[in-house]
């Protein structure tokens, strides 16, 4: 078990078994010591685990639960990138956090931090990332939240 | 004529001039091994080939001819940068698709499969890529889909 | 005083600080040869200089000036990267622009024009980047422009 592993396991968390896209696309690529992750949305083992529109039918709380969902699914991705062993990723270089929510809304930032909170706690200094953080009125399946990200990755 | 171009071309499709922005950015920067490619719409040879919000004046029948005609571009716009030689194009990394919609609708990943189902036409397994997909409340020109695009690229 | 910074003075621009994020994630990494900026908003020395949505109680050209604000706020941040020294900013790969607007407007490209300006009169042909340019029906703290960008940076 990676020390990332470790870490997430002690705080209570487990990585899932990443989600496979069902269309042309694949959950990462990896290219020139980068990985590039897919749009995570909030999929747990029973499927969808959260559903809605933040100032509609999902509150920010909620919203919160969602974004670590989709950091653990990105670092599910990460690890499948990385073979299965997470110590192979040297830094979480961006997450690009998409939030479902009225016109309005203005805290995706607090929203997305659960995502950002999640990197730290898994990778260390190593998750610290740039991001960006932006509203939008329509997600697929109708998420609360879909993050993407960038990581490096070494040989 | 590249293998890239004799598969869409026996497939029916052709590959556009790439379309010029009028303004202080570019269609696409190389830098390090990577092609970067600005948002490309759904602009064809006689100007922009479709235009609408789905759910209120598009179908997603409408909006996925719309997302395989920006793939198209995106090709046009890969060719540009390989300076004629699309064989020079080693992987799509990534798609970064945006989608005109009503609040509520939740097929994105409907209508930019096209676009993703266009790169693994063209490119083969190469054109495989990770992608986001997610919806928007307005895009330039009212536009039903936007893309940018990340590629590898060999000297 | 670099180059870059003494076009912007003869042009009555100058660098603000470097906002400072307030949360797990960080204003810009860098990692081979490239800086992924965090999205900037239009956070002025006296905090928010803009605020509200294009379309309903925000204009075009107002919206134009905060992108203009969110652009130096990514210089700046492009400075603290490169230790002081703007002159080891080679290239600007790409921007990213979400403009906070009612439905249905498409002036977005006019808007994010604005930032794009400033990256060419900062840098020269190397300010000349790629770029997507979006709507959204919400930004954080109700701010009518954010974005993000990479950029190229030499040892």
């Amino acid at each position: 078990m990676s020390d990332v592993e470790a870490r997430l396991k002690d705080a209570g968390f487990t990585i899932p078994q990443p989600v496979a896209p069902v269309a042309n696309y694949v959950p990462f690529v990896v290219s020139g010591g980068l990985v590039s992750v897919s749009g995570q949305i909030p999929m747990g083992p029973d499927g969808l685990a959260f559903e809605g529109c933040i100032g509609q039918d999902v509150s920010v709380d909620e919203a919160r639960a969602a974004a670590e969902l989709c950091a653990l699914n990105i670092i599910a991705q990460l690890k499948a990138a990385a073979g299965g062993d997470l110590g192979r990723i040297s830094r979480i270089v961006k997450l690009g956090g998409f939030v479902n929510c009225v016109s309005g809304f203005k805290e995706q930032p607090q929203v997305i931090n659960a995502a950002s909170d999640m990197m730290v706690l898994a990778f260390g200094d190593a998750g610290r990332h740039s991001r960006s953080a932006v509203g939008t009125n329509a997600l697929p399946l109708n998420v609360p939240v879909e993050i993407d990200a960038l990581a490096e990755i070494r040989g």
